[in-house]
């Protein structure tokens, strides 16, 4: 049974665990639209097999696929991957799928955030959206766990929780005309409180991709435990990333968590600004509605995209020098997992990257 | 994990269970086609959510639904169901979906016969039939079970196991030209025994629709349990269908089952020729590729049409003075089981009944 609840989870006693706390398994949806996957998606789904193959040495995953590429999904992805019939528009399961809550108890259930494709009628990226505005119900289904349906627009890469009254996102996106602009910052804070059960928001300024997610907080900083936060830099002052990431920066050492504490901060830093090529471009359908991705685009790249699991941390890299750098600052944030990389860059020309396109389930 | 294996239940020691056995949940699929279901398939969501009700009054249910009828399917189903999205070209679970196997040692694995819409090109009943053939390896990534694929077409309405070594088929169907034109007789049953892991096949002759199932066994008779078998008959020998129950009636008492037991034969009762009103029948829209249904179609109806579960049995009625009597004999049949009657007209109208509608998962 999948009820719909009329209530919130801090109501309830549910709160978002923290990345870092045990999965159940991950969530992922299939890419295959061709008005922003190169080549009919077909180097993007083989980059989203690298990643759920990466992620299955460490826990079960879960691929969402429309009825079309079903066959196909099911082919291509390793046989330790269980695939289901999940309609969508695009892929990014971490923006337009659940959040889930857990209490005490160890029962789980999501939150099912509205959805307009990162900014709706005003700037949103595609249209329409509302295959995805049902992925969260139809996952809340096929697990047979209880839904809260949340009254504000929300992605999941918007936001990051600590698990212990925390949550971190950004200015730029949550207070952004194209998402709830009805809503005063306090009343989108009181929602915060009430759906993630959170007590403290912790608000940085600016993203890294002003034109497509209006920056997502999970480019630019993350929980690494509680009182822990990693946050991306770039040493570059040319580079235009620079004074909004020192900005970030700023407010994070100033602030402190739902439990009074000073943050630590780690930094990681950027790899440089990564262009689409002519040749990534040329291959992408034109589309009405859709935003274009052409030669001299400048894409996302972030290592900080990266997911937290089991055991494990899979982490986008780019074939930069910083590569290296960022793996071991990774490895040594999180001394008792394992880092694996996947190559980030077909991922990050459609606009994310390994956190955008997967969302966990806790185990409860 | 669900894997494709290249063996046979036989050899791999698992066996079909009898309906009768634990089930741990029923399957269906949410009916939609307007041009099998009058008035864009309203009133028959309705009877869909009759017998999905009345089965959860004993065990879970999980309805497949294609994506535009998903949310329509969640808000008439009762909050009990499980809802989850498996696309398919119309809505009989038992023939396009899949039939569980088990061991003794209590896992679960599925058999994924080839489908054609009960007939293919030959006399198949629409075109195409692509979604519904995809409907088993669906059930088996959602439910993580291992699948075999059956080299043959076969759908689960057209044969009845009793779990120990015996299946009842029909000769009309089975070896219908439009089914498997290229296997001998003999072929068809070592097939059977390989992939139902059984030892003796009983041929009935013929099923009470030739155009439509071509005779599908579930209309005519079924297992009560291990050598007892419960067969549809009518006493009005101006009915067209009075020889040929006689003659399954006399099959069944002159052989033996697989344990070489003589069957006892508990005789059930036909409804009246149920036909199609001129009211029932103008709001199916017309398509090429579908069989047409007129006023004055005669429908195939039956009792016998029923479904077992967990302590009870889903009984269709149909207005007819039989429905009482009916309903006597099949309690009189499942002394521990709870008859529960639903209105089985609406489903008729499209070509089967309950046991067409759903599948059972054993518990294993």
């Amino acid at each position: 049974m999948s009820k719909l609840i009329d209530s919130t989870p801090r109501a309830d006693g549910f709160r978002m665990p923290g990345e870092f706390e045990p999965h159940r398994q991950i969530w992922m949806l299939w890419p295959q639209r061709p008005d922003n996957w190169r080549l009919g998606g077909k180097p993007a789904q083989r980059a989203w097999v690298d990643v759920a193959s990466a992620i299955s040495r460490f826990e079960p995953v879960t691929v969402g696929v429309n009825h079309d590429q079903y066959e196909n999904a099911v082919n291509m992805l390793p046989g330790s991957v269980r695939v289901v019939e999940i309609s969508n528009n695009d892929s990014w399961m971490r923006d337009c799928g659940p959040s889930f809550v857990v209490n005490d108890k160890g029962d789980v259930r999501l939150v099912d955030w509205g959805f307009n494709a990162w900014g709706g009628l005003y700037d949103g990226l595609y249209f329409p959206w509302d295959k995805d505005d049902l992925v969260a119900q139809k996952v809340a289904q096929i697990e047979q766990v209880d839904r809260y349906k949340a009254p504000l627009i929300m992605e999941g890469g918007s936001f990051h929780v600590d698990g212990e009254g925390t949550v971190l996102t950004t200015e730029e996106c949550l207070l952004s005309p194209g998402r709830n602009p009805d809503l005063t910052r306090e009343q989108i804070e009181e929602h915060l409180r009430d759906y993630l059960n959170v007590e403290k928001v912790i608000w940085l300024g600016k993203g890294i991709d002003p034109d497509e997610t209006n920056g997502h907080v999970d480019d630019v900083a993350c929980f690494v435990r509680p009182g822990v936060v990693m946050a991306a830099v770039t040493d570059d002052k040319d580079d235009w990333r620079y004074e909004l990431l020192q900005d970030n920066l700023r407010r994070l050492r100033e602030t402190t968590d739902a439990k009074g504490r000073k943050l630590e901060v780690i930094t990681l830093p950027m790899p440089a600004i990564l262009e689409i090529t002519e040749d990534e471009a040329w291959g992408i359908d034109s589309a009405e509605g859709t935003i274009p991705r052409r030669p001299g685009d400048k894409t996302a790249a972030s290592y900080l995209n990266f997911l937290i699991v089991n055991g494990g941390i899979i982490l986008p890299t780019f074939d930069d020098p910083y590569d290296n750098p960022a793996r071991g600052i990774v490895a040594g944030a999180f001394p008792d997992r394992e880092v694996v990389t996947v190559p980030g860059r077909e991922i990050v020309l459609g606009g994310g990257n390994v956190h955008c396109i997967t969302q966990q389930q806790p185990r409860g």
